[in-house]
């Protein structure tokens, strides 16, 4: 019973009995089969941008190193976060197809704003030396955050209005942008990203799926030969009609935003439980992730037995953790940890 | 009812079966779940090699470009026969790891010999100009090749031979792996491969899984640091168990040489009828791939029908086309192709 | 007294001097000095092209990475002659950039056919598979060729057309083009390379200079932060002056042309005296490079003599040897060898 | 007459001669003829290290790319300061090799102290996710740094022992290294270098040449094929003598240091200049660079008449500009800026 990611299970239920009834069918590979095709068609409806490319690739890794190999040249960089995914959980993987990202640092909550975006690009952009700089041509920002925050409509708006002036590329990491979607913080549709983003993916693996990222191109600069991209970065899956199958489904009845809600639900509710009976949190609590703090004591006793995964040292006691939840975390599950969280402060 | 390719469908019904019991336990992710342990355990117990490094990848181009960048210093290339699969179907995936393809030409077999790696080495390394040249460090050949031809044991002894000589790594693209080793014309175990090659890996996207290739590293040097490797170049799958699941089917109770067999069985039956019935063949029939010559009429009547791919021009009239099996192919699905073939030539 | 190479000297007297005279005078760095202002002003002139960008290179190898990265997208390929000096002698530069040389057969003299390049573009994008191949999206060329021989203004009309028609980007090496352009054989000017490159260079290292190369871009896709190309892929000399002083001398009274002139003379003078000889040469002479057929028992006397470079074996007996000239090659050296090549043959 | 940085001339007049003397000489090519050869064996004697290998380059950021590809298998990154030159000030050029740069805060002294790499490494290397992190393998320093601040024996005997405990390459960038070792703060000696590094380089581009550097390789993974490497990364220069002539020239008789100890004197002195008429700087003075901090009405004065290059703003009315010595800088042109700096304050 554990709750330490959103990727501790196989796939929804209704995910494995369609590839169960689809699996003897034959068609051709590399995601040109019509359970692509339906599922492309799909996604184009529900962010309302017929124009659109969308394309499937297995996992997030894949998914940011193609899309940033398409979309810069040698000298680019790009912005991210200090604590982006790209800047420290990839293995350097951007830094492999040639690119510096630029790590700004940030508040708690991981987002990027406006306002620091445009103060770094004109440091780089000086007068005299700025060729000898890498020259900033897109920022990365996911939403959620990499610690479950979410970006504001006007945020995005804003980010929005300086990368125009400045040129610059905006993509957005969903990996589980459901889960933002959902918050009870988010003022943002899928329909808003595309018209704000140049590119953006639909997390696939941390909603609900084995696998799976649904990347949605915007801006033709990027769009061009992104299949060969996806190809030459090993991301092409032979039988992608796993992936459109999965995609499909999840945007069929809702069950994309059914998942994400109930399991933010969920951790909203353990959240509220943690605070009534006097913890902290690290963050406000938004999405499916949140960061009790706990002491050396509690952390012990609860770590082990709910696989919860050490976040960052607070101080010389105290430490956060990370409590998620997901499509497959049950109402039973939630009670057991509420009941063992609260016994370790009731007097 | 196509011939097209070995990855029309999804997994052989065992692997679905194991999914779908496995689906709803919560493992830790990343390849270090007890699937993927059993996995690697089984699969060093075949090949009969306690030491070896065994790693689960999704695709077969990001198995070749983490093995060969985790094996190579940037001033290295890497020898392919020219029809290999790095070399022409991959997207420059290799380049864009920074190295080259030092590309030989074959036979139609598509297999590299060892004394002509010997001396395309030797033209590298002159006296004078060599660090002008691209260093050659390592050997990629495919067993069974594009082609579906495959190596004896003797070729492949000669050339560990010659890579011991000249300290060339040897790696083998196993991408159709089981439907060698089941060929007729082979005399190789995966056991020899473990004693023979720095690393190969065993094909399971063509071989009956969903996707997923298993990796096989001997030499520490390619094993050191290879998970980095694997993260780095976007090939480590959140939900690892998967992989893991899907290999330890595939190598309980035989499945993976049944399933060969079964392809291999069929596809030369198809290759008999073919050769009775007057039809000439590009290249000896070996394993689940077979290429019959056909003139305009026939292949306009036959390749939509069925499928098949085009290989190559023969003459300004006959072309070769690719008649596919695998784990998925039917009795009558044979029959109707044979039915369909003898009568294009019968009087 | 060698025939090496075309760079077995320092500079041509009139560089060392403006060398000496300008040597106190400070300047700004990374070639925006008043030389360098010159220089770029001069040559835009010669090449009758205001609008035309040129920048200052050291050397060749650092130029055609440069020029070749930033023209080319990350699943781009370059084709290239298989002799061609970015596929043969650049130690896989271009490929450490990321890209592959798609080497293409050709005859002795080293040339591309407009014809080849077309049938090899079209070989690569094909209706099913073509994202499964590298795509091609430049033409290399050198003129003159690794082997001396020059293009004619027909065969680069005819290779701009084809370059035209797929959307291709010529891009010319001119290591020694002031060798080409004064040869017999050449109908082309330096302003037709201008009106029928999106690239090329105009070699000085081999051409009287310390070192350096003087590139020139047409194509506003190639221009654009060429700066930033050159200072990534390290070919931005601090003390960019010394690169300014050499070609404004270079181009100034005609010097390139006299230099370039006076080499072929002499190389041709040679090649005239080895025909009467009795010799057989390897390719027709045109500019400054001859290469003589000689046996075991000539070229164990002359090759250590003169320096001369193996570089190729014609056949179990014989082996063709490089004749190089330069700016540096005095009259008494031709008499010296013509003498001692005469001798071997004379009854 | 202009302090902007120690590369605004041409070459000190010692090889200038030189160059002039040798210019006619025939060698062959690629830092194999004999003035190489004498260079490396001076090199090697002021070290006191015959087993190093020495290779000489033409520029620093092709030196830097070149050494740290040479170093760092793909997952590898490299820790530097965020002041440091591969950090800022080279478009990039590590990223495009495909490494991280891990970039660390210091102090304005712009020095990497033992106990933060320390620290940083402990960072990278967790139990549970440090495959998805870069894995340090090399520590990048400049000495004097880019503040023109120098490192102590004990820093760097600090530093050693923690590399050494960690397995982590040590590599020196010595763009300004005379100006550093001649520095009355420095307890350093050449020799020490040799002993305490993996690799590091004595510039010769800022100390006097007119362009170069001088890379000494001690550790045998770094020195295996690095010919290659600099071949590959456009760093191989055809008339390598003229590397071999100024560094032999500049190892002759002690010049290399008389011209640091020239500049460094002269940069003190109008330091102490400054001082006395009550300016402060942004660090202490130790070498050939030195930072006044200039009001407003200040700097538009000096800024323009001497060239001076903004380092930094300190706050809204005061920025810290840099005066910048050399070997051609004269005691005319000291008594010149002093002049004009003390009649600033002066009363």
């Amino acid at each position: 019973m554990l709750f330490t990611c959103d990727y501790l299970e196989g796939a929804h239920p209704k995910i494995m009995e369609r590839l169960m009834e689809t699996n003897i069918r034959q068609t051709i590979g590399y995601s040109e089969d019509v359970y692509c095709q339906r599922a492309r068609t799909v996604i184009k409806e529900v962010i309302d941008r017929e124009g659109a490319d969308v394309h499937f690739l297995v996992g997030g890794t894949q998914t940011n190193m193609s899309v940033i190999a398409a979309s810069l040249r040698p000298h680019h960089g790009v912005f991210s976060a200090a604590s982006g995914h790209i800047n420290v959980h990839e293995t350097g993987a951007i830094e492999a197809t040639g690119h510096k990202v630029l790590a700004l640092e940030t508040g708690s909550e991981g987002k990027l704003t406006a306002a620091q975006v445009e103060r770094a690009y004109l440091a780089h952009i000086t007068d005299e030396t700025h060729e000898h700089m890498v020259k900033p041509h897109m920022v990365y920002i996911s939403n959620p955050t990499e610690n479950g925050c979410v970006y504001t409509k006007a945020e995005l708006v804003a980010m929005r209005e300086v990368c125009d002036r400045y040129g610059l590329l905006l993509y957005l990491d969903g990996a589980r942008l459901g889960y933002g979607l959902v918050s009870p913080c988010c003022d943002l549709q899928l329909r808003d990203l595309a018209r704000l983003c140049d590119a953006f993916y639909i997390g696939g693996t941390k909603q609900g799926a084995l696998f799976g990222e649904a990347v949605v191109l915007i801006n033709p600069e990027i769009k061009s030969d992104f299949r060969y991209l996806i190809k030459q970065r090993g991301g092409m899956l032979a039988k992608g009609r796993l992936l459109g199958i999965q995609f499909e489904t999840l945007f069929t009845d809702n069950l994309y935003f059914e998942i994400s809600k109930g399991a933010v639900d969920r951790a909203l509710h353990i959240a509220r439980t943690l605070e009534n009976c006097g913890f902290e949190l690290l963050t406000t609590p938004q999405t499916n992730q949140i960061f009790p703090i706990l002491t050396r004591s509690e952390y012990e006793l609860l770590a082990p037995r709910y696989g919860l995964e050490w976040w960052k040292d607070v101080d010389a006691e105290s430490k956060a953790f990370r409590i998620c939840t997901s499509w497959a975390t049950t109402d039973e599950m939630v009670s057991a940890i509420e009941s063992d969280i609260c016994s370790l402060r009731r007097k």
